[in-house]
């Protein structure tokens, strides 16, 4: 082979190579390609080869350049389905006040009879690779003594340097001491909303949101002022900054990334304007970024705290999502409010498990976390591309899905009539369980949506209970 | 050696045995001997040589013996030194506001290079033997992947059945569906709390009680009635009564056993009554049992909820007092109320580590958590008995202590005028931490008086600093 056959071969070997990616559902619709520079440096080729493979990808329609942003995976079904529209849910606070649905359908959701579409909860088995159990064992064995103790108020000061590094790699500059452990995500935003709020305020949120954030508002006798948001963008700034204008919202808590259950992804420049909208108002933000790590695209989007250093901003964490939902190892960064949150957390948990979090920290610093997001990332990009696929295949044809950027959920909204509760009912008959609508809101909304969890590798048997669920809601448009 | 001369000597040896178990601090003054009975087969002699035993020690006046009760250690200190008066905080309700007398405390408290007089923690060393790490470094090796999950919404269920075991064991019968496991006592009281009131509502608890209660109450914006409270007996009935017909009170928190400050232990009789008058007002009892197990008497106290079966009585209870600090594994026993205390603990908590509860609920099964509490009470026994002997010989002549029938902290009350925070700072120069009285009260209360904890093993270091704690006491009288 001469020179110019060899370079042919390359660029059509890294062609067909990122083209396997897109099929696999590594590289999904809509989704930045690698940089030609990255390409380039991992194929091993020059700058000019990769750039004839990325040409013959834009020829086959398989990638699509855009002006100073680079290429970007094609989102063919963009042209076919349409996506949920934004929400608009009525301008007001609103009482919290759930029924007992939550609980059912988390009972039934860890049951594992059930097929795993409730519940937005990684599969074990892809996260225990991680190895976070073998530095238990070892911390148990090597530090027991020393450890069984009551941790410093803020947890483990180690675990805490971690996250602190771990932070500044994504911009996000934060002080060990400005980090308190915790008892998962949802003691982090419980504690965050208790150093930031007082029973009966106010607190504007994502609609829809997470069903746990609403059941810490109402456990707070908060009020809930839900946004329009939309699937794709986040929050509209602009309904945001009419509410702060007419007045009584004392807080804001949103999604850094990949809201639950929408999975949108709010631009960096739309986030700078939401942080300086509060700002002016003097409004804290609270932001839960549980799923940040778990982004499809190459880079790690940035929390709010990241993109407007100094304003006063409470972001939230774990590693549920990620490595162990069963270690309830989360964190909460409150720069300025840090007294109160240590003040509220002596009155809630007093402090958190010495091991776990010393676990947590060797895992960090040794045990290759990043290896493992990356493969949990595919697994996780994966599922959501063939559950979609899977979708458009069986749920009837006027179901719009979302086209999520991260995380690993799937929001459906099915035909203008159709009760997901009824379709609730009838799935858990089969012993398919998933989250109806209606309990992503403190308004009455969201009848016709329904949540399913992409948390599991795709393999047939999720592939036949999406595929029945469709059949399911087919039946009922009879 | 004939008949006779082998008897002369066996009860001679066994009151030999008893008598050095008083003068070691594992038979406490006004504690309860064991029954002739037990003593005779312990020894493997009859019950009349056991009976001339305990003649002989009624002689020497190392035992009293009190008719249908049975043989006591004698208190002989009873003769010499008062004990602390019974409170008589004011008879209304107040908001709880601490100021951050607690925090610093906790920090310096915390700190190895300061003597371990300040906070409520049992030596990791003592602990540490228990073997319970032992058991978390199999669990993470055995179970990890299938634990790295959330847990039941109750938490796991081998050890809420071992703990359902061993309440029966001291008459109180308990469903483990009863019970919900939590992040320590903490999150237990405030679970309790929440599902059984709402903010702005009195709690009537004792006096002095436990600043972390007061914390408590404040982060749930719930008001404070004090009780007068006897440093022997606990509470005053009556004076309960009074409140509870005047109205207001909402709900009553009180120590099962062992008050911390006061080690108190209510006689069963007066127990009943207390539930008796507040099932008559309906009015809950939140019972905080976390130092029932660490009891220098023979028996372990009966919780409240043992001796009202079916009275309105949430159970609060954790292993942080008895094997691991560190594990933050408590729980709370609730019949009747569990769905509003799951539905409070989706709110703050989520649920609560897999494997640490996996851990204790085999080291309960397997792990000789018996055996490990006979040893850890000989040593809080004795180190309570010899740190009053160092009290007595060190501080000012009219300082009263407590006598406590369990736990592991004593109550010092000084001589009227002798301000304990500015104790505090002269001994905090000298390295020495204790817990300044008005910490222990949302009135202004308890300024001559300061809890010291006995959670250490007795040693040279602890006693020169109970002695220089009493010098500088001297020093400020001067």
């Amino acid at each position: 082979m001469d020179g110019t056959g060899l370079e042919t071969y390359r660029y059509e070997a890294l062609a067909a190579e990122l083209e396997g990616m897109v099929e696999r559902g590594i590289l999904c619709p809509g989704m930045r390609a690698p940089s030609l520079r990255r390409a380039a440096r991992g194929a091993g080729v020059s700058l000019s080869t990769a750039l004839l493979a990325y040409r013959l990808l834009e020829d086959r329609g398989v990638l699509e350049a855009r002006p100073k942003s680079g290429f970007y995976v094609t989102d063919r079904r963009d042209r076919t389905r349409p996506r949920p529209a934004p929400s608009r849910p009525p301008e007001e606070a609103r009482t919290v006040t759930l029924d007992g649905g939550v609980a059912d359908m988390l009972d039934l959701a860890s049951n594992p009879a059930f097929a795993p579409l409730g519940c937005a909860i990684p599969d074990a088995r892809l996260l225990a690779a991680g190895g976070l159990d073998r530095f238990l064992a070892r911390a148990a064995r090597v530090h027991g003594q020393g450890y069984n103790i009551y941790t410093e108020r803020r947890g483990d000061a180690a675990l805490r340097r971690e996250l602190s590094r771990r932070a500044l790699r994504h911009g996000h500059g934060l002080a060990p001491d400005d980090i308190v452990l915790t008892c998962g995500c949802t003691e982090a935003l419980f504690l965050a909303l208790k150093a930031s709020t007082r029973p009966g305020d106010v607190v504007a949120i994502e609609s829809p949101t997470y069903f746990g954030l609403l059941q810490i508002l109402e456990g707070l006798s908060l009020r809930a002022y839900e946004l329009p948001t939309h699937p794709e963008r986040g929050i509209d700034p602009e309904a945001l900054s009419r509410a702060l204008v007419r007045g009584g919202i004392a807080a804001c808590l949103l999604s850094s990334s990949f809201n639950n259950p929408l999975g949108c992804l709010t631009p960096d420049a739309i986030k700078r304007e939401i942080a300086g909208i509060l700002s002016h108002h003097g409004i804290p933000l609270i932001e839960d970024d549980i799923y940040g790590d778990i982004h499809f695209g190459m880079e790690r989007p940035r929390p709010f705290a990241a993109l407007a250093p100094g304003a006063d901003i409470l972001t939230c964490g774990s590693f549920s999502k990620t490595v162990a939902p069963g270690y309830r190892v989360g964190w909460l960064a409150a720069p300025g409010r840090i007294e109160a949150v240590l003040r509220a957390k002596f009155g809630v948990t007093l402090c958190g498990p010495a091991l776990p979090q010393k676990a947590c920290a060797d895992f960090l610093s040794t045990g290759g976390y990043d290896n493992h997001l990356r493969r949990v990332r595919r697994v996780f990009a994966e599922t959501v591309a063939r559950m979609s696929q899977a979708i458009d295949r069986s749920f009837p044809e006027d179901t719009k899905v979302t086209d999520p950027k991260g995380g690993f959920v799937l929001w459906l909204e099915l035909p203008r009539g159709l009760d997901s509760r009824v379709l609730y009912q009838a799935a858990i008959r089969e012993r398919i369980c998933f989250a109806p609508g209606p309990l992503f809101t403190a308004t009455d909304r969201y009848r016709n949506c329904l949540r399913l969890s992409c948390g599991h590798t795709w393999d047939r048997g999720l592939e036949r209970s999406v595929e029945r669920l469709g059949e399911l809601a087919r039946e009922m448009m009879e």
